[in-house]
């Protein structure tokens, strides 16, 4: 069947749900620092390990390669010794970081209103239980 | 400690990274579908579970309860027989729908994108291995 109609098949096995997808994949904290991360330009590895200081070798190695896999990230291996690789944003992660950006302001601008409004709820349960 | 400071206290005790916090517990499906259903205005929540068709009782009823909690969404119980709840979107719910919106459009606008470079990395992926 992927054979036959090799333009639609792949696209129409895929999630249903666009935003389900996306914020699956990508909507994790170390995506968005990473894709944050390469906004100025080209960096290393080892650069972004620097710029991202709580991550591990690991979690780097596996969140670029799915950011790769997804057409985020452009991964460019030059041939030298030692090898050199370097990690870009594509078009398409360029792309996310102006939705990105909208959130990330809504969430600082609102997360001490939301932190405010858990603990008025805690209070308010805390009342209800004792009352 | 708590007592001393209440007005800097809960929020100092809070997740250091408000982009994470907000996405850990609003950036699921169901509460981006729950927020939107809201949109157009206060529902019970027997019209809710007919709005967003796949959510079963237990998960609408938790997924309400967390948006309440954050002060995204105010429940209303009004004392009748049986007795009625509804649900709106608090101004902070509705501020969200800003940014989310930017998301969905950019989620719904390059998900086939997103699709066609996992193909690709995936038939690059078998070359390699076959090569």
């Amino acid at each position: 069947m992927h054979q036959d109609t090799p333009d639609t098949a792949p696209y129409a096995f895929a999630q249903p749900c666009p935003i389900r997808d996306v914020l699956d994949r990508i909507g994790d904290q170390w995506s968005l620092l990473i894709l944050q991360a390469l906004d100025p330009g080209t960096l290393r590895f080892s650069e972004l390990q620097r710029e991202i200081a709580d991550i591990s070798k690991q979690m780097l190695a596996k969140t670029l390669r799915s950011l790769e896999e997804d057409g985020l990230v452009k991964r460019t291996l030059y041939p030298e010794v030692p090898p050199r690789v370097e990690y870009r944003l594509t078009d398409l992660g360029r792309s996310f970081l102006v939705p990105l950006k909208q959130l990330t302001d809504w969430a600082n601008t609102h997360h001490r209103a939301i932190c405010e409004a858990r603990d008025d709820y805690g209070a308010r349960k805390d009342r209800h239980r004792s009352g």
